[in-house]
């Protein structure tokens, strides 16, 4: 660790903020969620602030059932699909990278492969691809299928999408096209490397129809917490979200995950991992702690019941509120989030809560911080310092009022510190994060300038 | 037809220009392709122009054999990909429609369904999709078949995709999403209606997860020629892109078309028939001819020969460049472009041309117009004022240059003859181009006022 280390920073944006009950919060716009000069906004308030990147989770699907329970939490209910937000937002922005979640489990390589290309030359090497499989039945049912295919399957066919992803992002060399009018040449025809791909799940025959990226790949992002997400994030991920509640568990999912990749030939380096910082800033703890406290009375007994049988995979709706959860009603395995399941199965058999004491302690993933601007700058310090962390996927309870306290008075902290930088130094995402730009497969590296003796 | 009936004006855009040797005229960029600065401002100059629709066509795939002569002719080989390029457009202009191609048999339903609602959102009303079922093996063989599946298998499946989209975007109502703080709801549970569909290509069981879009329906085109296709756009269509070379065949392709929606209980109007004008305008009519020859003559025999190939659905790389194509080297049937398949194969009988005469002969669709910008106005009021069809869709041999000019010079004159608007009229595309906005099928209209006796 030198002195140079900087760390780098994500946004996770869905419209008024990252407590369910946000949208209630007088502060917040409520229909955020698909108001592009909302997102503009944002994105340049995260740009000022000089974060790496602006990220959009997605699921494909709205919840068809319980509807009055997601009416009151409507998260991925109503909103925009990521690519074609993430392209508005390539044209009003400059500097910020723009990543966002599409699932392998109900698209075509090709289509992606192509999408996230043209976002890259659209932003001018700002693109960034969250690769998930999916993890619920109501996506599934948009697409032919009555339920998920099991967690292995997924895995294992978002590992040939994301290689022949790959291979096509390489159907093209950077010099390609040469748009020679001499010649009358628009391209070199030896440039182009067809890809000849016949897989388990896929079979291709092609090259994609638009030049190299400027990023050479698109950054590859992923947050798998299972040990097949774990292999497959050591493999191919260039970011990865992490959401360990402690330090020590940070740094032993740090360690785990960055020791697995030698065995991929791959330097630890060319993999950022980003813990997931839910932050609530305010001008005391204490302040802090009765925001976020008024926050979870808003969340309706309804919401509450419902969000917890989501991450348990179960349905708890038949339950009384005020006692714990039977034992029998807790799932054996999860086949969906889960981090999210053994985090609400460990409350379950340690703390003995009731139902409804455990849905006002659970979030999804790690705790919200909740503190001063100075507060969030010492915990951002010692994760770093620890190297539990390259850096942080920040998201702010209510939006943009988090965000906007954070750009005035975190970032100016960290900078101070020399944690954090005072201007963006690439021009691409890859630039600003420090990863490499992949080399073409197709291309044999120069040989080193030999050494002249002297 | 009353004196308020005005023409509606779409552009096809992509890059240098509509002429194959666009890109070796020196007043083009020949990156343009790939060039966001290069599309913003074409659009913004169409839409100082008052165009209603900025189109881009598309097929999911480059060429990957027959290399040189693509790289000499670069038709779709390094473009954006229509909807991420739409939606960046989308933030950079204000009033002019924003259309684009996406085929039905290489994508899923649920997911063009939600980047077309996206889209209309991002835009403020201005999305359009043009429904194809692609038209080449190169697309196939991306998407793990070795050849097109039969035309009249394709449009059962458009048939069924269209079906299916439509129903998603009516999955909301209008004033579903209410945002009501007091109640504690996002949206009227009621006012979710879940598509639950098992066709012969599809089965889905869901809701889109965005509300209903701003033009209710994006606008649907459609541009089938052969009798299936006319079936298919009688039933579904809201512009259809005509090919016809004189004012002639344009109208009895405008009669015919119009006439088979009355069976589908469709209003003419419902329907906008642009006619494509490829175009060169120069200071004189002899000028005009004298570019657009230089042009064809920038033509690689190479290029000429592969390109009348291509839509003549047969490899003529063996056949002597200065003797007829022989009577049983001529396929049966077309597959793929019925329209550019019959019109070689008519020149071919008609004319006895050799292969050379044919290919500078030859034009993809009808022929390019070459005039003076006056004799461009004379002959959109033409066929205006026959009734063969509802406005035009442009394209320039040379762009920027062919568009810089219609804009200075022709709009100006079919606005002073009163056929054109003067200033934008509607918010949305469909208002525009004065198209209604589709009522939900889940919502029974509120019923009629009574008429009171007096």
């Amino acid at each position: 660790m030198t002195a140079e280390r900087k760390m780098a920073l994500a946004l996770l944006v869905n419209g008024t903020g990252h407590h369910g009950a946000s949208w209630l919060h007088p502060s917040t716009q409520a229909d955020a969620s698909t108001s592009i000069e909302w997102y503009r906004d944002t994105a340049l308030l995260a740009e000022r602030g000089l974060f790496d990147l602006f990220f959009i989770a997605d699921t494909p699907a709205a919840r068809t059932s319980n509807l009055e329970a997601y009416s009151r939490f409507p998260i991925f209910m109503n909103v925009f699909e990521p690519v074609t937000l993430l392209a508005t937002l390539a044209g009003l922005t400059s500097h910020i990278g723009l990543g966002g979640t599409v699932s392998t489990s109900f698209t075509e390589p090709y289509n992606v492969a192509r999408q996230f290309v043209s976002l890259d030359h659209l932003s001018h090497g700002r693109a960034a691809w969250n690769v998930v499989t999916s993890a619920n039945d109501f996506a599934a049912r948009n697409f032919g299928l009555d339920r998920l295919p099991p967690h292995a399957q997924r895995y294992e066919r978002a590992q040939e999408y994301v290689d022949l992803v790959r291979k096509l992002w390489d159907s093209w060399e950077d010099d390609a096209f040469i748009f020679d009018r001499t010649s009358g040449l628009t391209f070199d025809p030896a440039k182009q490397h067809a890809v000849d791909h016949e897989g388990k799940f896929f079979t291709l025959h092609g090259a994609l129809n638009i030049r190299r990226a400027p990023q050479g790949h698109p950054v590859i992002i992923q947050a798998g917490a299972s040990d097949t997400g774990r292999e497959f994030a050591a493999e191919t991920a260039e970011i990865v979200f992490s959401s360990d509640a402690s330090i020590e568990s940070g740094l032993r999912f740090y360690r785990d995950l960055k020791g697995r990749m030698d065995k991929f030939g791959r330097d630890p380096d060319e993999l950022k991992i980003l813990a997931g910082k839910p932050v609530l800033i305010a001008d005391s703890a204490q302040e802090a702690e009765d925001m976020f406290q008024t926050l979870q009375e808003m969340i309706h007994p309804m919401v509450g019941r419902m969000r917890l049988g989501m991450d348990l995979e179960t349905d708890l709706s038949d339950l009384p509120l005020d006692e714990p959860i039977p034992e029998d009603r807790i799932p054996k395995t999860s086949n969906q989030h889960k981090a999210y399941f053994d985090h609400i199965v460990e409350m379950i058999r340690t703390d003995k809560l009731t139902l409804r004491q455990l849905y006002l302690r659970y979030e999804r993933g790690n705790k919200t911080f909740r503190g001063t601007a100075m507060q969030v700058a010492d915990n951002l310090e010692d994760w770093f310092a620890a190297g539990a962390a390259d850096g942080f996927m920040m998201n702010f309870s209510i939006m943009p009022m988090g965000l906007e306290r954070f750009v005035a008075e975190v970032v100016p902290e960290i900078q101070r510190r020399g944690l954090f930088r005072t201007a963006y130094t690439g021009r691409t995402l890859r630039e600003n994060l420090g990863l490499k730009r992949p080399a073409n497969r197709h291309v044999v590296p120069a040989p080193a300038p030999l050494e002249v003796a002297k």
